[in-house]
C-alpha cells in the first residue's frame, strides 16, 4: 500500500518537475537575457564543449585524389565495390557473433543463478532459511555487477546504452574512444555481467554500440588496442567511408538485437542519414540481414541442434500473437480498441516524460556529485543499485505475489517461435499445485521471458501485482540508467510498459466488462506507448516493433500509439537519448530548423573572426597558426591589394601567392575560352565564325588586362604587408577585416601531415620542385593524425615555404551572406559538411559556419539578438 | 511440344538480343563518334525532349515569402503541420477507397464471368459445344478490353502501369497530365475492365499511380476536370509541397496494393527522395498505414461482415507459409537451399533481361508503327491481344492440362489469411473425382488466386504443365505490357516467376530426390527472382515481398535472390521501367555519377549561352525575352561596366539598375558593419573599443568609395549600352560574354505573373511605388501559370519598368566553375534543384546547369569530348 503513496507522490512530482526542468525553454523571457545572450541559470551551466570533433562527410577533391581518379577504370571501381559488399557482410556476421556471445553467456550465467536460488528457496520454504537464499542471490548479483563496473573502469565510455554516442557519431560528431576495440570488449563483457547480475538493464543498446564499433573497426584492418596486428589495407581511410560503415554496423546491431533487419536499416537512416544514398542503404540492409541470420543460424544450431535451419529470429522476440483456433469472436484488435490505444499512448507519453525528467535530474546530480570524485565511488554506486534491486526483487517476490490459477486450456501454437514455452517459465514459490506466484514469475525470470509472460500468458496477473511491479520497476529502472555500467533501456522500458498495458487490459476486462479484448495486444501497445514516451523514436521504432511481433496487422496500432506517445512526451521534454546528448554538450544537429529561424541569414550566424593561411606560406607561420589556434580548418585566401606589382619582384613567397591568385581568381579569360569552344558546337555558322583562335587569345589577353586593372585598383595601407607572421590575436580590426579572396579550405590534419612529411620548398627554388604526396600518403595516419605539438621543430627550417594549393579542397560548398538559415542548415546537414564558408558577391570570404553555429541553442540566441535589434 | 521449340527459339533470340539492344552502351567506340558527340544510330533516334518540365524542390525565399514568414508564430506553424497530417490521412483513406473500388468490381465482374463460363463448359463437356463456351468467353473478354481501351482513348497517359511516370515525377520531372483527376478515373476504371477482361496485367502499378494522383490533387482542393468545385484553400501551392504529397500518395498506393506500408514508404524514398526528411517520411508512413488499414477495414467488413476488425491485409497477399504441424523435418528453408536460390536468382535475372529486351523492341516498334497512326489502331491492337490471350487460355486449359490428385491431407491453417481457400479455387474440367485439371486451375482463375495455388497447393502441378504455362505466360505478358490499356506488371511477373519456381521445386523433388524442401518457398523465390529481373528494384521490392508474405524469416532468401537477379540483369540492360523512361526521353537523374565523371568540372558541362534579365527591366524587353526563349528561369544580372556615372543621370531604368547593383554587389561595407557588431559580443575590451559607430561609418564610406572605384575601373565599348532591347539571338560574341554579376534567379512563371498582375512603375515615378504582390497572389495560379502568349499586349505599356528584385530568388545555390561533377550532381539531386548557377571567383555568372546537363548521356558525351581533347 505504501507503494501507492509513492505513485501519488510521483504524480505530484511530475507536475513540479514539468515546471522546473521540462518547461525551461518556454520559461525564458527575452528580458531575462543579457545582450550577450548567455544565460547562467543554475540548470544550464553545461555549455557546448569544443572537444567533440566533427566528422567530414564531404569528399575533398584535391590533387592527390584526382591522381587516384586518373588510375580508376571500370574494373577497379567494380572491385572496390565488391570489397565493400564483402566488408558489410563481414560486419554483419561479426555483429551477429558478438550478439551470440552476449546472449549465450547471459543465459548460461542466469540459468545457473536462478537454478541455484530456486532450489535454495524451495528447500528453505520448508526449513525457513530464506535469509540464506537472499544472501546467495546477493552474492551472485553483486559479484556480477562488480565485474561489470570493473570493465567500465577500464574504458569509461563503455558505460550507458551507447545509443546517444552512436547517435552523435552518425550525426557527425566524433566522441573520443567511442569506436575503439577496447570499448567493444568492455561493453560486450560488461553488459553480459550486468544483465546476468539482475539489474534492470537491457542488452539492446550495447548491442547497437557493439555493431557500430565492428563497423568502424573492421574495414580499417588495424586497431590501437592490438597494435601488433597490422595488415596492409590502406582503403576506406576517410570519415566518409567510416561513417558509412558505422551506419551499417549500427543497423546490424539493431537487426541482431531485435531480429529486425528493416528496422535496423531505418534506424541508421533515421539517426544518421544525411541524404538517401541508394547504394549505401542497400548495403546496410544486406549487413542487417547478415547479422540477423548469422545469429539465427547459430542460435537455432545451438539450441535445437538443427544446423542450417533458421528458427530463432532475434535476441528479443515477442512470440506469435494469435487467437485460439476455435474462438471466432476473438480479434487481435478492432477499431474500438484503437480509441483505447490512443489514450494509452497519451498516458505512456506522460509516464515517459516523467521518466526522462527524473533521469535527467539524476544524471545532473551524478555529473556534479559522483563524476568528479574518485572512480571507485562509481563502482560503489553500481553495487548500491545492485543491492537495492536484489532486495526489492526478493522481498517483493516472496511477500507481495498472489497465487493465480494456471489456465488449463493452453495455446499449443502460441509460442512456436519463442524460446521458452510460456508455462515452463512460471514460478510457483509458496503456491499450491496448479497455481503460480505472479510476482515471482515477473521478477524471477530474465526480462525477455517476463515480457513474453505479459504478452502471452493466459492466466491473469492480479491488478495489484501489476501495479506494484510497474511502480517498483519504473523507479529502479530510472535509477539504474546512468549508473556506470553498460546498460540498455529498451527491454526495461518494454517490460515496464507491458505491465502497464496488461494492467489496462485487466481493468477493462474485469471492471468494464470488455471480455473480448486480447490482453496480449494491450500489453504490446502499453510497451510501445511507454518505450515511445521514453525514447521518442519514430519510424525506426515502429518498424522494429512490427518486425519483432512478426505481424503486419499490428502496424496501425503500434504507429498510432507511438505517434501519440511522442507528441505527448514532446510537450514536456526531449527523448532520453537527446537529453543525455544535451547533458554531454554535444552540438547535435536537429532534423530541420524552425520556420522562425528564417529571419536570420548566414551573415547573422557565421563566425566572422577568421584565421586563414595563404597559398604559399612559410613553415614558421604555419606552425605558429597551428599552435595558437584550435580550428580544424583554415580558409586559403589571398589579399586584394594594390601595390602588388612591386612586391612581386621583392619576395618569392609573395610573388608566388600573387601568381596563384592570378591563375585562380580571375579565371574569366579561361572560362571565356572554354565558353567559346563550347559555342563551336552550336549550329549557328555566324557564331562559329567568331570563335577562331584569334578571338579567344584576344579575349584571354583582355582578361589578363582586366585582372591587372583589378589588382591595381585598391590601395589600402596595411601595417604589415604580406606578413610572414601568422594572423594573430594582436591584430587590429582593420587587419582582421581586409578583403580576402577565397580559394579553398585546408584541414588542420592536412597541414600537419604536410609539415611532418617535409613538403616544402626554399625561397631560392621553384615551387614546382616541392615533393608531392600521394593520396595514400596523405591518409596513412587516419584517423589519428599527428598533433602539431608532436612535431620536432628542430627538424624544420622555419624559413622554408609550403605550397598548400595541391592539398586544399579547392571548391568547398559556399553560401552567400544573404542566404537564409533554413537553406544553410539544409545544405550543411544534408551534405554532412564540417565547414561552410560564407563568400560575398565578389568572392571575398566573410565568415565561416560550423556545426556550433547551427546548433539549436546558438540559433535561438542569435534570433533573440535579432529580435532585440529590430 | 511446339512450345518447347518456341522456348529454344527464345533462348536463341536471347543471345542475339543481347548483342543488339542490350550491349549497345559498350558497343560504341570513341572513333564512331563525331566531335559533337552526337550519334545517330538507328537504335537511338529518340533524343531527350524539352517538353518535360522540371519540378523545383528548392524553397524560393523571396520578399513575398519573407512577408508570410513574419506573420508566422508557433501556433500557426503547428496548425499548418496539423493540416498536413490530416491531409496525408485523407490521402491514405482515399487511396484505400480507390483500391477497394477496383478490387470490388474486378471480383464482381470476373466472378460473374467465370461462373457463366464454367457452367457453360460443364454443360458443354457433355454436349460437345465447347466452341460456344469459347465464344461466350471471347465476348466477355473483348467487351471488357474494348471498354478499357476507350477509357485510355479519353486520356492517353492512363495507358501502361504508371510506375515509370510516377518515377519521373518523384525524380523531379513533370509529365503533362499525369496527376490529373481525369487520368485517375480513366486509369482506375480502365484497369478494372482490363483485369476482369482476363488480360495478363496487374492492378498494382495503376494503384500506385492512382495513389499519386490522389496525393497531388487532394491538397489542392481544386481540379481542372471539375472546374466548378472550388474551395478557398490556397495552401501547398508549390512544387515542393506537391511532390511531398505525391510521395505520400504513391506510398499509399503501394501500401494498399500489397498491404505493405513500410514497403510503400521505402518505395517512395527509393524512387523519389532527394534527402532523408524525417518529418516527411513519418507522414508518408502514416499515409501508407491509413491506406492499408482503410482497405483492410472495408474488405473485412464486406467479406466477413465483421466491421471493425482487420483481417485482410492488402489486395495482393501471399497467404501464410507454414510447415504442417506434425512435420518436424520440414523447414521453410535451410542454408543448403540458399545455394539453389542464388542459381534461381541468376536464371531469374536472365529471364528478366530477355523479357525487358523483347519488350523494349516491341515498344520501339509500337512507337514507330502504331502510335503515329489513327487512335483506333491502338484499340484494335488491344482487342487483338485480348483475342489471342483468350484463345490461348481456353485452348491450353481444355487440351494441355493434366489431371492430378487433390491431396487428401489438408493444411487447415494454411490459408487463414488468404481470401479464398486453396482448394476451393481448383478447377476440375474434364477430370474425374478427386482429381483436378492443373492447367485450368492456373489459367481459369484470377492471377492472385493462381499465385496462391502455386505457393500453397500441396497437390503437385506436372512439370510439363508448369513449363507450358510459363512459356505461354511469359510471351503473352511481354506482348501485353505496352498495349494501350492500363496494365501493371507486378502480378504477371510474380505469377510467371512462381510457375518457374514451382517448376524448380518439382524438378528437385522428383529428379534430385530432395523431398524435404518446401515447394512454396521455391515458388516464392522464383517469383522474386523473375520480378527482380524485370523491374530491378532493390530495397523497396525486398521489403514489399517480406511484408506480403508476413514472414520475417524470408528476409534473407528474398534479399539474396533479388540482389543476384538484379546484378545478372544489369549486366544486359536496365529495368523495364527505366527502359520505358528512356524511350520516352525523360532526363531522369540516376542515383550518383560514375567515379570517372569526376574528370569533368562544372564549367565543362554547364550551358554557357545564357539569356538574362536586369533587376529593373522594361516590359517591352521582358515580353520579348519571354516570347523568344523557352527557358524556365532567367538569371538576374547587372553588368560590370565603366561609364556608369554618366548613365545614372540620363535614364531612370539604368540608374535604378546601378543603384541595385551598388546595394547588392558590394555589401562588403554592410557586412563589415555586421561583423564589427558581432565582434562587440566578444569579451576583449580592446576590440570593443575599436568598434564604435565612428569606425563603422568610416568603413561604410570606405566601402562606397571602393565600390565607386570598382564601378569606374572598366570601360569596354559595348555596341548597345544598357539595352532596352532584350538580349537576343543577334548578339555578337562579345555581347554574349560581357562580365555579368549574378544577383538571383527568377522563374518564367514569376515573370509572367508579374506582367499579368501589372506590377510595374513608370519612368517618372520611384520604383518603390510599384504595387506589391503577396505570396498567395504570386502562387494563386499554381500549377498552371498563364502563358506569355495569353497576355493581352494591348493592355501593357511597353515603356513601363518592372522591378523584379523582390520576386527573384536572391540566393540560389551556386557552384564554382572548378567544382567536380560528382559534387555538382550531388548538390543538384539531393537538394532537388531545377537550376544551378555557375559563378566564378569574382561573382560573375558564367553558366547554368539544369537537369539536362546532368543526364547520363550528356555527361558521357562531354566525357568523350574531354578525353579526346586530352
Amino acid at each position: 500500500a505504501s507503494r501507492h503513496v509513492g505513485a501519488a507522490m510521483a504524480s505530484g512530482r511530475l507536475r513540479c518537475c514539468c515546471c522546473s526542468c521540462c518547461g525551461e525553454r518556454e520559461g525564458r523571457s527575452p528580458e531575462e537575457l543579457t545582450i550577450l545572450g548567455e544565460t547562467h541559470e543554475e540548470e544550464d551551466e553545461i555549455l557546448p564543449r569544443k572537444d567533440y570533433e566533427s566528422l567530414d562527410y564531404d569528399k575533398c577533391i584535391n590533387e592527390p585524389y584526382l591522381e587516384v581518379l586518373e588510375t580508376l577504370d571500370n574494373k577497379r571501381v567494380r572491385r572496390y565495390e565488391l570489397v565493400k559488399w564483402i566488408l558489410v557482410f563481414c560486419i554483419g556476421v561479426c555483429t551477429g557473433l558478438v550478439g551470440l556471445f552476449i546472449d549465450y553467456f547471459v543465459h548460461l550465467f542466469s540459468d545457473l543463478k536462478y537454478q541455484i536460488i530456486e532450489k535454495s528457496v524451495e528447500d528453505c520454504s520448508e526449513r525457513g532459511c530464506l535469509a540464506l537464499s537472499l544472501l546467495e542471490l546477493l552474492a551472485f548479483n553483486m559479484g556480477f555487477i562488480f565485474l561489470a563496473s570493473l570493465f567500465v573502469l577500464i574504458e569509461p565510455v563503455a558505460a550507458g546504452s551507447g545509443i546517444p554516442e552512436i547517435k552523435c557519431y552518425l550525426n557527425g560528431v566524433k566522441i573520443p574512444g567511442i569506436v575503439r576495440l577496447r570499448t567493444l570488449i568492455c561493453k560486450a563483457v560488461g553488459v553480459l555481467f550486468c544483465v546476468a547480475g539482475g539489474l534492470f538493464v537491457g542488452k539492446e543498446g550495447p548491442m547497437i554500440h557493439s555493431g557500430a564499433v565492428v563497423g568502424a573497426g573492421l574495414p580499417q584492418f588495424q586497431s590501437i588496442s592490438l597494435r601488433k596486428i597490422q595488415f596492409n589495407f590502406p582503403y576506406f581511410r576517410s570519415d566518409r567511408d567510416k561513417r558509412d560503415f558505422v551506419s551499417a554496423g549500427a543497423a546490424a546491431g539493431v537487426a541482431a538485437a531485435f531480429g529486425a533487419p528493416i528496422g535496423g536499416t531505418l534506424f541508421s537512416l533515421e539517426e544518421g542519414s544525411s541524404f538517401w544514398n541508394q547504394a549505401l542503404t542497400w548495403k546496410v540492409l544486406f549487413c542487417s540481414m547478415s547479422a540477423t541470420f548469422t545469429l539465427n543460424l547459430f542460435r537455432s544450431g545451438i539450441r535445437y541442434g538443427s544446423w542450417g535451419s533458421f528458427q530463432l529470429p532475434g535476441l528479443l522476440n515477442f512470440g506469435e500473437f494469435k487467437c485460439a483456433d476455435g474462438d471466432k469472436k476473438c480479434h487481435l484488435w478492432t477499431a474500438v480498441d484503437l480509441a483505447f490505444f490512443v489514450i494509452m499512448g497519451v498516458i505512456g507519453g506522460l509516464l515517459g516524460a516523467l521518466f526522462n525528467c527524473l533521469n535527467r535530474r539524476l544524471a545532473k546530480y551524478r555529473m556534479r556529485n559522483v563524476h568528479p570524485k574518485a572512480k571507485f565511488v562509481r563502482v560503489l554506486e553500481s553495487l548500491l543499485v545492485a543491492l537495492v534491486t536484489t532486495l526489492v526483487v526478493f522481498i517483493a517476490s516472496m511477500t507481495l505475489g498472489e497465487c493465480r490459477e494456471i489456465p488449463s486450456q493452453m495455446h499449443n501454437t502460441t509460442l512456436l517461435l519463442s524460446e521458452r514455452n510460456v508455462n515452463s517459465s512460471i514460478k510457483t514459490f509458496f503456491c499450491p499445485n496448479q497455481t503460480y506466484n505472479d510476482m515471482a514469475t515477473l521478477f524471477f525470470n530474465l526480462q525477455e521471458t517476463a515480457i513474453l509472460q505479459l504478452f502471452h500468458q493466459d492466466g491473469t496477473f492480479s491488478p495489484v501485482t501489476l501495479s506494484i511491479f510497474f511502480v517498483l520497476y519504473f523507479f529502479l529502472a530510472c535509477w539504474t540508467y546512468g549508473v556506470s555500467v553498460p546498460s540498455g533501456l529498451f527491454v526495461p522500458s518494454l517490460l515496464c510498459g507491458a505491465a502497464y498495458g496488461r494492467l489496462v487490459a485487466n481493468v477493462l476486462k474485469t471492471f468494464i466488462g470488455m471480455t473480448h479484448i486480447y490482453s496480449g495486444t494491450f500489453a504490446l501497445v502499453g510497451a510501445a506507448a511507454f518505450l515511445g514516451g521514453v525514447v521518442r523514436m519514430t519510424i525506426s521504432l515502429t518498424v522494429i516493433l512490427i518486425e519483432s511481433t512478426n505481424e503486419i496487422t499490428y502496424g496501425l496500432p503500434i504507429m498510432v500509439t507511438l505517434m501519440v506517445a511522442k507528441w505527448t512526451g514532446d510537450f514536456f521534454n526531449k527523448g532520453i537519448y537527446d537529453l543525455h546528448v544535451e547533458l554531454r554538450g554535444v552540438p547535435l544537429l536537429e532534423w530541420e530548423t524552425e520556420a522562425e529561424m528564417d529571419k536570420l541569414t548566414a551573415s547573422d550566424i557565421m563566425e566572422p573572426n577568421l584565421t586563414y593561411v595563404y597559398p604559399h606560406t612559410r613553415i614558421q607561420s604555419l606552425v605558429s597558426i597551428l599552435r595558437t589556434t584550435a580550428h580544424h580548418a583554415y580558409p586559403v585566401v589571398t589579399e586584394n591589394r594594390g601595390n602588388e606589382k612591386e612586391f612581386m619582384k621583392g619576395n618569392i613567397l609573395i610573388s608566388n601567392n600573387i601568381k596563384f591568385k592570378k591563375s585562380s581568381i580571375l579565371t574569366r579569360a579561361g572560362e571565356q575560352h572554354k565558353r567559346s569552344q563550347s559555342m563551336k558546337s552550336y549550329p549557328s555558322s555566324e557564331l562559329r565564325n567568331m570563335c577562331d583562335e584569334l578571338v579567344t587569345t584576344e579575349v584571354a589577353e583582355n582578361g589578363e588586362d582586366m585582372l591587372q586593372q583589378m589588382l591595381e585598383r585598391r590601395h589600402v595601407p596595411y601595417p604589415n604587408l604580406y606578413p610572414d607572421q601568422s594572423p594573430s590575436e594582436e591584430w587590429t580590426m582593420e587587419e582582421r577585416f581586409r578583403p580576402l579572396t577565397f580559394h579553398g579550405l585546408i584541414l588542420r590534419s592536412q597541414l600537419v601531415t604536410l609539415l611532418v612529411r617535409g613538403v616544402c620548398y626554399s625561397e631560392t627554388q621553384s615551387s614546382s620542385i616541392q615533393p608531392r604526396l600521394s593520396y595514400s600518403e596523405m591518409t596513412e595516419d587516419y584517423p589519428r593524425y599527428p598533433d602539431v605539438h608532436d612535431l620536432d621543430l628542430t627538424l624544420l627550417n622555419p624559413r622554408l615555404i609550403v605550397d598548400i594549393t595541391p592539398y586544399m579542397n579547392p571548391c568547398p560548398y559556399t553560401v552567400s551572406p544573404n542566404t537564409h538559415v533554413s537553406q544553410v542548415f539544409n545544405l550543411f546537414r544534408t551534405m554532412g559538411l564540417r565547414h561552410l564558408t560564407v563568400v560575398n558577391a565578389v568572392g571575398e570570404i566573410v565568415g565561416i559556419i560550423t556545426r556550433h553555429n547551427l546548433s539549436h541553442d546558438f540559433l535561438l540566441m542569435k534570433l533573440r539578438q535579432h529580435n532585440m535589434t529590430m
